[in-house]
């Protein structure tokens, strides 16, 4: 079994334990990864990169897992395979951002 | 290697490739991160669950890829395991919501 | 002087008792707006809105504050009338979505 | 008549005449307002403050005013007075964060 499928388990059994199966719909689950994104982006307000990882690294890997978490229950609960949705983007973006044009350029790509 | 180590040599492959690595702090990765996360939610949007997953599913699964890749990024940068804060997070949820209180209870921790 | 500037006097004041102008750039002010976007959207997790609305209307308005408190603040730090831009986009909104095409139909302006 | 009315009505013409009270349920309404906040973070990816406001003004202020239509909408249709929500908020927060323990100080009031 994979890294990603075992995870994966390992969440579908909290979740079932819980019984919270009931309340995770793909809309709230989508809700719920904003809402964990925003709190991991809580411990970069009103501070740099470096204030923010020597204060609160661990708060930081706390709120990451948390995305993290949703991801994998959003892609449990739409049998998404993780590594394969990965593995495709990131070669749809080779097309998007060719190398030539994208180096060292912060453009988004239909601005390239 | 594990599979989360392979996809961050290719993420990683793919930021050199283009020189981004310049622009990568990780203030700036958490708030793509949170970026990323609206792009996924924009997909439910004036819709029900059933609706978006109907009508956008590719979209949702590129946007979902996006979220996870800000991740690794993340945790690349970081030296972060991404596997081993998710399953540490998944003790510390074990704690914070006990099964007898939690049991079908989408109450925040706090207020169990 | 207009309501809006009545507000900003008020905000601004506060901002400066607390001595708290130098924490607030422009980058990190819309930064917390997201994070207070965030909080109000998490009073609706798991919930449907009349769910939401009967059992958390007071937490709903207090986010719902905070987000307009870091709008006039924007508006206040860069030199904005908030009353002329939503005017100015409203009109926007009045040639992206002609009536006649966008009537009933929740697709975004690029799909009509 | 104020001039939130004055905006609200507006806003609740325009929204009438494209029949789109249909889809602005409260849960939709605070999803979008995230999307906006998102859409106005965007602005500042991958750049500093000054970078930003230098490069898109005209698109920070288009975004900035998205957020303020929503917050108006969501008002106007769960009955709120904005400016009585911000001046009760605005209260709130004197008592949160006295003076003389915030000033200078950018800690978030339960670490007061």
């Amino acid at each position: 079994m994979s890294e990603f499928e075992t995870l994966m388990d390992q969440i579908n059994q909290f979740r079932e334990e819980r019984d919270w199966l009931q309340f995770h719909n793909p809309k709230d689950l989508a809700l719920s990864l904003n809402l964990e994104a925003a709190e991991l982006l809580e411990n970069f307000q009103w501070k740099s990169s470096e204030e923010a990882i020597d204060t609160q690294l661990p708060e930081i890997k706390d709120e990451l897992a948390d995305v993290m978490v949703y991801a994998l229950m959003f892609c449990s609960d739409l049998d998404i395979d993780p590594e394969q949705i990965i593995k495709a983007k990131l070669e749809k973006n080779q097309e998007k951002y060719p190398i030539e044009k994208a180096k060292g350029n912060k453009k988004k790509y239909h601005h390239l």
